[in-house]
């Protein structure tokens, strides 16, 4: 057997010096760390109204959220949110400030809100969207939107909507983001 | 062989409905997906000083940082970085707001830094730590210190000393945390 085709025999234990459990490589001593990971997205506002995407992918295909995915390597998290929206409503947007950042530790999620607007006038679905729109507050369809998190975003934005200096939001407090109890 | 010695024969391949190259599974189809990673930590404030640990560990061991590492699975952001000051620095702290979220993309790395005070008079070095402060603007050891990412919270934490309300900061224009030409 090559080194190419070397077993991988993953045991639970604590790495020398560290403090946690992990996957480590009983063969080579391979550590695979699994960290959170990082979802950008945006609220992107175009003359008082928001850019909504209509989920054309699982989870939570038919459901409106704003445009948003996990980031990549060799990007910054303003660069991944751009990158974002260019994707799934082939908005080109311009980063204004960072709206909030939120934990959602059930799948391991830290999510990195930012407000931005339109650089243009253009956007339409993108390959991950079944349709976008721009919506005023009384368009957004509130009981169909994705996750807690678009709510949270767009109900904190609401709150501090026209002011400039605010200090970023966070999750609301008590809430994870965990599926509402039947 | 049994399936816990499946050989890993991993090829470089945009997988079906995604967008990037992956490393994937030949034999099994498993899609080894890898995201920046995060660390958490925070400028703690106490009678207008600043919590300083010296890294008694690589890289940079014998400079000067502030409480912070890698968050890990099952925390929030917040209670990351308050982790990681009780295990740098055997301080409790609490946590006030968001400062800053910055990119390392060379290294693939999102930084999440909060604001926060000690919540007693207790702290002490810490198995990663050489040593602790408690600095002022004027002790900062701003030639010993560790990261760009350190001077950049302490500079832009400086600039808005003593107002509760402000955007949360990002890189410094045009700096991505890359070693300094010789």
């Amino acid at each position: 057997m090559n080194s190419k085709t070397q077993p991988v025999d993953f045991r639970r234990e604590v790495p020398h010096g560290d403090t946690h459990e992990r996957d480590v490589c009983a063969t080579c001593g391979f550590v695979n760390y699994v960290n959170p990971k990082i979802v950008t997205g945006s609220i992107v506002r175009h003359v008082g109204r928001i850019l909504l995407c209509r989920r054309a992918i699982e989870p939570r295909i038919g459901f409106w959220t704003l445009p948003a995915g996990f980031m990549e390597l060799g990007e910054t998290a303003e660069q991944a949110a751009m990158r974002e929206a260019r994707e799934e409503a082939n908005a080109a947007i311009v980063i204004d400030r960072l709206l909030a950042v939120y934990t959602i530790p059930r799948i391991a999620q830290v999510q990195i809100m930012y407000l931005a607007h339109l650089g243009g006038n253009d956007f339409s679905a993108g390959p991950e969207s079944l349709e976008v729109m721009l919506a005023g507050w009384d368009e957004i369809p509130w009981e169909e939107l994705a996750f807690p998190s678009v709510r949270w975003a767009l109900e904190q934005y609401r709150s501090v909507e026209g002011s400039a200096d605010f200090a970023p939001f966070s999750n609301p407090p008590g809430e994870y983001g965990d599926p509402k109890p039947l």
